[in-house]
């Protein structure tokens, strides 16, 4: 039986985009739902009862839920393309990197872009903080996941994208600039100009 | 070369059980590093820079970090007694459920337990819709697992056993109560009747 394999995402979100970028790196064919989170689907709510939440990969039939989740669950099944390491070190550590994205990177990213005026500079200060604890994580490689795309490159694609498109339209470079972190925009420009990312950047659909 | 274990944690700290738990589930002789918070060893920072947290893990020099993380890292380092099912759907299930576990409903049980008065009311019933999606998830099984402990169980140590000392500590049953939580409440029973738990549980030392 052929695999059927469905992904109820949106189009806009980093976190849809994650799963979108693996199956394509592992050359997997899929049917991409786009949700209306405004009026979310009878099916997105049956297969993410607990969470009501996008994305959602249906693989026959059997719903998996939660991105990192889903990952590492594309990792496990389809073997071509490894996204995380062999060895039960060099993943763990791949693995906590991932984890840092999401607890923490992503949320003190989201508060400088949305804190009021007063609450800016030091939400700007603490993002900043944890962007240089990913620069000199990055400081020597390619990607996270050293030559090529791993498991980190491909969480970090709130940085890799949408942070850029956020500043610019702000009009003004907040926080991630070239002066202050020249390893990560080094990486940005790699990951972007990525085939398989370049494919499949939101702008392009 | 025989494998070199060290476990840097706090003996109440439900994060450093989890680990400790999963050792001694795998038969993994370690040593135990009792940290004071109030005054960090430097050998924590030195391995835990980013978090400054407990539980690390350090296998023959390398650090591990982030309990959910050294959890998947000892399954995959020592094969014997699964903390995780072998088939990658069941995998994703058991993973989903453990961040589910740590992302909503310890938060969610934090807050119950401290709020203040005219909020505790809101809170408990918060954490009483996750409870009951446990409760649920439960149903028709001994363990979250299945016929025997695996990584949701040790990750729900939470709910096994500091939750019935925290409410007991409060004189009043706030929260999970027989009653309430028939299945969760036959669970805790069989968590800490489990030889390996019984024998680990904070109130041994």
């Amino acid at each position: 039986m052929a695999d059927e394999v469905k992904l109820f995402g949106v189009w806009a979100s980093p976190y849809s985009r994650r799963v979108e970028v693996a199956l394509k790196l592992k050359g997997v064919k899929y049917e991409f739902i786009e949700e209306d989170l405004s009026n979310k689907s009878d099916l997105l709510l049956k297969y993410n009862p607990v969470h009501k939440k996008i994305p959602v990969l249906l693989h026959n039939g059997k719903p998996i839920v939660e991105s990192l989740v889903i990952l590492e669950y594309i990792d496990e099944t389809w073997k071509g393309n490894p996204i995380l390491p062999h060895d039960p070190y060099q993943k763990a550590v791949a693995r906590f990197w991932a984890k840092f994205l999401d607890e923490k990177c992503f949320p003190a990213l989201r508060k400088a872009f949305s804190s009021k005026e007063d609450e800016q500079e030091k939400a700007i200060e603490e993002a900043s903080e944890l962007l240089k604890i990913l620069e000199n994580e990055l400081n020597g490689k390619k990607f996270f996941g050293g030559d090529k795309i791993g498991l980190v490159d491909i969480v970090a694609n709130f940085i890799g994208f949408w942070l850029g498109v956020i500043q610019e339209a702000k009009g003004e470079e907040l926080l991630l600039t070239h002066k202050k972190f020249p390893i990560l925009c080094k990486w940005i420009d790699e990951y972007v100009n990525c085939s398989v990312i370049k494919e499949n950047l939101p702008c392009q659909r």
